[in-house]
C-alpha cells in the first residue's frame, strides 16, 4: 500500500494505473474506520482493479472550523486496517497541499438542501459535497462507493456528480448490520449494554413499516407511525420520515399515482432515534408497486 | 472536423485523443464568432494536438430564461469558420442530451462574486462558472482559453478549475485588437461609423492609466480619473476601476506595500464604456513594483 500526503503524487499515481487499462476505485473515509468502511473496500474490489482509500479525517478538522462531531481519528489503525483489506494507494489530504490560498468556490444545491431531514446545518452539508467534488477531481475517472446507511449524503453525492457530469460514478453500498440487524456505525460503542440491547428495534421498527406499506398503507404520517409505536418504549425518535429515495422530498401519500407522491414509486424511510444520548440513523428502502 | 450534439460521443472521442498521447484543447463560445475566438484556437493549436470547439449558444439561450443579451448565433456560419481554422471536434451542447432531470447543482463563490463590477446579477455569473465546470468535466484533462477582454470571467474560471482542482487548466489570451486599438467584440458591429470613430478612445484611456501609474501614481481613484478625463468628452463610461488583478478586489491604493494594496503588485485596471447605448468592456494589466 502506497500511503502519500500529496494530491499531485495521487493523480499522477491514478493517471498511470488507468493508462495501463486497470479500473480505479476510491473509496473515503472520515477516520473511525470499522467494518463498514471494509466493506466498501470489499465491494470496490469486486468492480475495480486498484483501489484508493482517500483518508480525510485530517482535512475534515481542518475544514470545518467548529460545529462538526469530533470522529476517533486513530490514523495508524485505519491505515492497518485498509492495509490488510488490500487497498492499494492510501491518501491523506492535507489542506496546505490542496490549497495555496483559501478556497473561495462551493458546491449549492438549493433543491435538495430544502429537504434534508435532521442534518447538520445545511453550509456543512455544502461543504462535505464540495469536498467530495474536489477529492473526485484529483481522483480522476472512477467508481467511488459509499453506504446507504447515509442516504441523504449519498444521494447529494450522486445527485452532483450526475449533475456536473463528472467522470466517475458514485456507487451506493446496502449497510452493513449486526448479526441483530443494527446498522454498523462507529456511534455503537458509544452505547450502554441496556441501551445497545434496545437497539435492534430501530431497524426492526423500519422494517415493521416497510411491512405496512408493502401491505398497502399508503399514508406516509401512518406507515412512519408503525415504526415510532414500535420505537416509544425503548428510544427517543428525532424523525422518522418517508422521502422520494431518488430527490429526498418529503412525501404526504406513497402512492406514486396521487398528486406529489413518489413519482416513480421508490420511498426510503429515514430515522434518528436516541437511544439515551446517543442518535442512531438509519433507513429502509420501499418500491411502491406503480400501477 | 467531427460535428456532434451527444456529450457522450464527445467524452470518448477526447478520452480516445488523450490515450493516444495528444494533447487536447477546448475553446468555448456562446456564438457569434469574430476573429477574437478565432485567435483563442490559433493559441490552443500552438500548445494542443486536438482542438474541440464548444458551441454553447443554444446551451446558454436554454440555461438562462430571460434576462440575457441576445447574441447572434448563427451556427453554420460559424461552424464554417471554426472548420478553416483547423478545429477537429465541434460540440454542441444541448439540455435535453445533457439532463434527463433538471441540473440541481450549483458553483457559489461568495468572495468573488461580491468584487464583482458592471457584471449581470451575481446568480447569472454563477450560472457560467456552472456551465464552464460542467463543460469542462465532459471535455476531460485538457487546457482551455478564453480571453483576457472578459478578464472577471477569465479569473473566476481560472479560480473555481484550481479551487476543485479540476484536471484542467484556464489560459488566458490576450486581447485581439484592431489596427486603432479597439478591442475586438460582436459589439462593435453595433457601433455607428461615428461611434466606431470615437471608440478608439477606450483603449488609448486605459493605456495613459497605465502609463500614469508607471510614472509613480498610486492612488486608484486618482489613476482611474486619468482615464475617465479622456473618456468624458466622447463617451458615457459606466465604470472604469482598479482591482487586485487575480483576486478582483478592488483597490483604493496600488501600492502593494501599503495596507490593503495589489498584494503581489499585478492590478487590472476594469472599463465600461457607453457609445451612445453600445457599452464596450476593455481592460489593461499594469504591474507595480513591489520593492
Amino acid at each position: 500500500m502506497i500511503t502519500t500526503e500529496k494530491h499531485a503524487e495521487v493523480r499522477e499515481l491514478l493517471d498511470a494505473e488507468r493508462a495501463a487499462g486497470r479500473r480505479v476505485a476510491m473509496v473515503g473515509t472520515s477516520g473511525g474506520t470499522h467494518s463498514g468502511h471494509i466493506s466498501l473496500v470489499e465491494e470496490a474490489k469486486k468492480e475495480c482493479d486498484v483501489v484508493a482509500v482517500f483518508w480525510n479525517g485530517a482535512l475534515k478538522l481542518e475544514w470545518a472550523s467548529g460545529g462538526v462531531q469530533a470522529y476517533n481519528r486513530d490514523l495508524a489503525h485505519d491505515q492497518a486496517l485498509f492495509e490488510a483489506a488490500g487497498v492499494d494507494v492510501f491518501y491523506i489530504p492535507l489542506r496546505h497541499d490542496l490549497y495555496q490560498r483559501p478556497s473561495n468556490t462551493f458546491m449549492a444545491m438549493p433543491g435538495m438542501l430544502r429537504h434534508l431531514t435532521g442534518m447538520p446545518e445545511g453550509e456543512h452539508m455544502e461543504l462535505l459535497v464540495t469536498m467530495v467534488a474536489t477529492l473526485l477531481n484529483i481522483a480522476g475517472p472512477c467508481l467511488t462507493f459509499f453506504g446507504e446507511k447515509d442516504w441523504q449524503q449519498l444521494v447529494m453525492f450522486q445527485r452532483m456528480a450526475e449533475d456536473l457530469h463528472l467522470p466517475s460514478r458514485v456507487i451506493g453500498c446496502p449497510t452493513r448490520r449486526e448479526p441483530d440487524g443494527v446498522a454498523i456505525s462507529s456511534r455503537n460503542t458509544k452505547l450502554s449494554p441496556e441501551q445497545r440491547a434496545a437497539a435492534p428495534a430501530l431497524y426492526a421498527a423500519l422494517t415493521a413499516a416497510a411491512d405496512a406499506i408493502a401491505a398497502g398503507e399508503r399514508d406516509a404520517r401512518a406507515a412512519a407511525e408503525v415504526a415510532l409505536a414500535r420505537l416509544r418504549p425503548v428510544a427517543d425518535p428525532d424523525y422518522i420520515v418517508a422521502v422520494e429515495a431518488a430527490t429526498l422530498r418529503p412525501l404526504d401519500t406513497l402512492d406514486p399515482a396521487a398528486d406529489g407522491g413518489p413519482s416513480d414509486g421508490e420511498v426510503r424511510l429515514l430515522a434518528s432515534v436516541r437511544f439515551g444520548t446517543t442518535p442512531l440513523v438509519d433507513n429502509i428502502g420501499v418500491t411502491v408497486p406503480t400501477a
